[in-house]
């Protein structure tokens, strides 16, 4: 059972609104055991509405449109569709008499354009929209019509015969939904009306899924760990996705039974964790701040910054989660050389003679700032975000982290060069620190 | 000229992932005068990908393809570029050669895996990607190869004959680019190498974009004033819309000429300044925080930061900017209340009297901090970011905001009370601390 979604709006195609829609379309649909094959965008154009229709009906069972049924002469989302089914729309007098009430109500009398918001292709059901001006449809595309528009669309029998295309189409229907483009009013119709028919036609096949996220280690680097578990065709699927300097294993299952879904998606998720050990640090919406608050709050250990080029974005990770005051109480944000002498104590000397970035002084500002606050650990951050300032020895990307702790002798400090502009090496920066960290509350060795 | 734009992730079509690449490609393409025509999501999957990339090259001028391709078995836009074309992939030498060098500079062999990351069907070009370790491809689809894709895909000749649709393609040839689907290497490599492509080739018809931005006043006030400018239909229209607390004004205009168009788009950008003054902070992509960048820099001034609530938010705010070192030294993050009294010397009693979030306590981190710095203005913020901690006086979003200058001798502190989650109160927080400096630079006070 597979599904394809299409929204109209100019604004879409225009990239004045991004298409959020389509995304919550796809979960739900994942969720009933319904695979989505494809997003199409098209603008406010009938002939463009028709095309993505055709194109579509023949190859899935349920073909899901929000968009373009409003009250203005941009909407033809519902003349596109009668174009298509070849029939003309009729008034759906219910709808009618529903929509002279709410504007009754406003005391207003309806406006003339809001009648073709009841308007129908002939054959099709009305949906009652629960929030919104705007009728829904729901209309079923026979064999017959898939075939007449298949005539104008030939292209799946790309490496099949004319024959193979019609037994592909024998007995195949498509159900289209017609949902409003304003995603409360969309959302509300498609749970009421839409989900409960597809799942019923579904009998019980589900797809779910999982994400992983590991910090600090290169794609290719995890997808060798993980080996054949990321083979194609495989169910569950293992995939990776690239974020803000995560790797994310993102698991699907696909199986006839909730049940056994979610068994197999535990095996997966298990395996992953077998491969990839420490490296997965968190699930689903769980970040590296929040990992990493985890162990502190866990161990009751708190932390203190000092921080360079990153600028309190560390100190701002660590607050991003609720309660954070049980492990971070402050740090210090020395940009300037001579506030790294003045607030921190920092030699002048040593800045002068190592340079700011390095090893020295990031020690140097990892051991003060644990000497001049409570905390038990210590991170420092120096280096070089650019644009400008990198030298042919220290390129802009290099930064040096140190982490110190009240019941160790000695600091640890490392060297990286990050990549990016600006903005990612201040990020990564701040995260490979957080991770740093981690990695010593775990009591282990970072592997990357 | 016109456009469509693939975007390929089994992530996307499974609604894990919002495409936001293509919503931002629109708008860099409508700014260079080309249309968008559609968009389309595709899954991780060989024959989808083909299937989208030959229903597409008869029908545009430029397809910009986005995803797949990353180092894993799931990536395979290079292999159905490849495919379409009817030629096999080939090494890079260029790029495999940039590949070893990236992973040599981190000490590590590069993986396998990352050679397909140089590969690119036969006759294409490779594109440098600054920011990542997938080359780009660049290639032109020509008459003869539409055909062939055509005999597959002869959907677009509805309502036309056979000679017609010959007539269509002769001399069409479509580019394409296909780019990396993590947005920051997307957008370098589009601006980089895409963008300067069609703006050449564009010449004629013109459609402008300007964007306006506000920061401080809701929505539905800065439409008030701007009035009759935002009436539907006209050209240029002027439209808002909201996100990070800024409320944006979109101007578009399109018109036969480019010279015409940004005529009515200049006019129209005046017209908004006149109704909106000192609201508008900045256009494009320029950040509030390179609005007070640029006041700090022309006026020669420095700031200082003491934070609570925003945990050093408000001071990588102020260090976002490349060369902020003119214009900030260093800050305070201090975050317990013995930290306000250790690090900034806040009077204990102070805080159990007042309580922390006040408007003494706050007045009293900016004046301290400025006296411990040598800065010229001081900003502090104290609040309660959530979700725990409020009452009934002091509700969460509560947050006392403290502007203090050396060449005053009052300061000005102001309490606010910021809707939504702990990072919208945050971002909020330190945004309005950056918005009080700005009014005060620019001796103005504050509208809002």
């Amino acid at each position: 059972m597979n599904a394809i979604i299409i929204s109209v709006g100019d604004e879409l195609v225009l990239g004045q609104t991004v298409d959020t829609n389509s995304a919550w379309l796809s979960r739900q649909l994942a969720a009933a055991g319904c695979a989505v094959s494809a997003h199409l965008t098209v603008p406010d154009d009938q002939r463009a509405i028709e095309r993505a229709i055709r194109e579509s009906i023949g190859s899935c069972d349920y073909l899901i449109i929000s968009g373009g049924i409003g009250p203005t002469e941009d909407d033809l989302t519902r003349q596109a569709l009668a174009g298509v089914m070849g029939v003309p729309l009729e008034m759906n007098e219910r709808w009618l008499g529903q929509l002279r009430e709410f504007f009754e109500k406003r005391g207003r009398p309806m406006p003339e354009r809001n009648r073709i918001q009841a308007m129908i292709p002939r054959g099709a059901e009305m949906i009652w929209n629960h929030a919104g001006t705007a009728s829904g449809i729901r209309a079923t595309i026979d064999e017959e019509l898939i075939a007449i528009a298949a005539m104008d669309d030939l292209y799946f029998h790309i490496g099949t015969t004319a024959d193979d295309r019609k037994s592909q189409i024998a007995n195949h229907r498509c159900e289209v939904f017609v949902l409003p483009g304003v995603p409360k009013e969309m959302m509300l119709m498609f749970q009421r009306d839409v989900l409960p028919h597809i799942e019923r036609r579904g009998g019980g096949a589900c797809i779910l899924s999982r994400t992983l996220h590991t910090f600090g280690m290169g794609e290719s680097a995890i997808a060798e760990k993980l080996g054949e578990l990321m083979t194609r065709g495989r169910n569950p699927s293992v995939g990776t996705t690239v974020s803000g300097g995560q790797v994310s294993l993102r698991i699907n299952a696909r199986f006839q039974s909730r049940a056994e879904a979610e068994a197999q998606v535990a095996a997966a998720v298990a395996a992953c964790h077998e491969r990839l050990g420490d490296l997965i640090f968190g699930e689903e919406d769980q970040t590296l701040q929040e990992a990493v608050a985890t162990l502190l709050r866990e161990r009751r250990k708190t932390v203190v910054t000092a921080e360079s080029c990153t600028g309190g974005l560390l100190a701002k990770f660590l607050t991003d989660v609720p309660g954070s005051s049980a492990y971070f109480t402050g740090g210090w944000v020395t940009y300037a050389n001579e506030v790294k002498a003045a607030q921190l104590g920092v030699s002048p000397a040593l800045i002068e003679q190592d340079g700011a970035v390095s090893e020295a002084v990031v020690t140097e500002l990892a051991q003060r700032a644990l000497g001049r606050s409570g905390a038990d650990h210590a991170l420092a951050i120096s280096g070089i975000a650019g644009p400008d300032g990198g030298t042919a020895d220290k390129p802009v990307g290099t930064v040096w982290i140190a982490r110190a702790a009240r019941a160790e002798q000695k600091s640890e400090a490392r060297r990286f060069l990050f990549p990016g502009d600006r903005e990612m090496i201040r990020d990564r920066a701040a995260k490979m620190a957080l991770a740093m960290l981690r990695y010593h509350l775990l009591g282990r060795p970072m592997p990357f």
